[in-house]
């Protein structure tokens, strides 16, 4: 049984001079594509399964944490289900399946998410109810990219960071908390999912009222947790709320310029560089792509503009 | 000044799961796509610009030589023109001349790539004039990929190389004759380009009619060089000829199952996997991807079937 340092991939750190110098910043981009089942998630699901007792995982998740999760339990030889929509696209059904877990396939017209793992809970109690972020066990893996970014050796006036529910910032926080007194941490979030953003000017967790369609669909989420927000109200600068148009424009940027294959979610952080270019310009960022799994035919759309 | 091996970056070793189950073959890629300028051709063309002691250099190149070349100019405060196509496409005009070289359009109608070169050189006496391949300095430059192969952890009962104009395969085999007797080097070569092929196979270079017009436009070469002949014809073992529809395929399984954007050149390797499964199935197999710069336009239209 591998322990979580070294279950993990460590982070690839990019440096382009074509994109740095098309954007006049100083950019180290550290990419999660290449980490097992292509996002940061790995980092934390594999946290989750490997200190809970639990022998059997339960989570809803249509998207990279499920797999991480799924591959985590493969890995560490634990049952494994995994709650997602029938409409969910089949490439992402096939790869938690192929992973060894169940993808239970509920029609979401008539059962939420939440309430068909509350019936899988009921069904199968010794199990473990497993969150793609308000877990301590989710933050302190997600803080392994946190650690490697501090021991890189350039010193960022900021680092960069995608916010969905804030469980990888919250991590990357963590870490840097002490560590790395000079990087400031900002978050980048859609402007049309700006809860976390509107969270740290009220000072208060909000919610959005319901799943803003964002093209980030990793950032699709309700509201950041509470484990997060209580490290993130602390440790997190700024949260740079960006268009859709420039989440779509940095998909290209990393595509053209980097040779970097990124999804939505992914090209958050750089689509802040685009967003609020005065505030980066010149400096040294290190921008965190959280994964790389994209359904083909939107990136073809993104990339047609 | 930079040394050669300060200057150029470690090649990026991938693993994915995705690839590897899907194929049945334990793959390791090792990919340049995040090389200086995007391609392998830097470690070649810095050791070239490094080592000659003109303060000028010329080459003729549509593709990754010229770039490479032009940011080594660069780096090493010395001039270059690169003859290009009027042609080619715009992003590899405006890449050499970014990286301040002199992009030097002709039409190749009324005058052929070698014709301008020595122009070129009748008017600059004093350049040196650079070969993409056939130059020892190339071979030696790209020989530092062999060493990082040789020494990374895994023992590979195969290392396919892309051919061209066999610079890059000549300088791994260079690299790893001695070091891991192990490993069996395999060429990965066009089939409609498959000059290097036939050559291996008739014990003397033969040489292709005209530009064959691949998809993999790094291997349009009309024969391998002198240099690379004498290193090839004892240390590969094998070239495997890959259709234009696997080369394809390739581009879209690393994209779809490892997040890796590659030019159709970088692809061949793969594409040799797809091409002759059967020699390759169960074993260790190492793939090297030669570079990931390509025409967003083409690689949409690849992706999209």
């Amino acid at each position: 049984m591998q322990t979580l340092l070294e279950a993990i991939r460590p982070t690839t750190f990019i440096r382009s001079e074509k994109l740095s110098g098309y954007l006049g910043i100083d950019l180290t981009i550290a990419t999660e594509t290449f980490q097992h089942t292509g996002s940061f998630k790995f980092r934390a699901a594999y946290n989750v399964a490997l200190n809970v007792e639990n022998e059997h995982l339960i989570a809803a998740s249509s998207g990279n944490f499920g797999q991480a999760l799924a591959y985590s339990a493969k890995l560490l030889g634990k049952k494994c289900h995994v709650v997602m929509p029938e409409t969910s696209a089949k490439v992402k059904v096939d790869a938690v399946s192929n992973y060894g877990a169940v993808a239970d396939l509920i029609d979401v017209n008539s059962i939420g998410r939440e309430e068909r793992v509350a019936q899988l809970m009921e069904e199968f109690p010794d199990a473990y109810q497993a969150s793609a972020y308000d877990d301590p066990l989710v933050i302190d893996g997600n803080s392994t990219l946190g650690d490697e970014i501090a021991d890189y050796k350039e010193d960022f006036d900021f680092v960069v960071v995608p916010v969905g529910g804030a469980g990888l910032i919250s991590g990357i926080s963590k870490a840097l908390c002490g560590k790395d007194d000079r990087a400031k941490l900002i978050g980048a979030e859609p402007l049309i999912a700006n809860d976390a953003a509107r969270s740290l000017r009220l000072g208060k967790i909000v919610r959005n009222e319901q799943e803003p369609q964002t093209i980030a669909d990793g950032a699709r989420t309700v509201s950041v947790g509470n484990y997060n927000w209580e490290i993130i109200r602390e440790g997190v600068q700024a949260i740079v709320e960006v268009s859709e148009a420039n989440i779509k424009q940095a998909l290209c940027l990393y595509f053209q310029l980097a040779n970097l294959k990124v999804e939505p979610t992914g090209a958050l952080s750089l689509a802040a560089m685009l967003e609020n270019h005065d505030s980066f310009g010149g400096k040294k960022v290190c921008v965190v792509v959280s994964g790389g799994n994209v359904d083909p035919a939107i990136f073809v759309q993104i990339l047609a503009g």
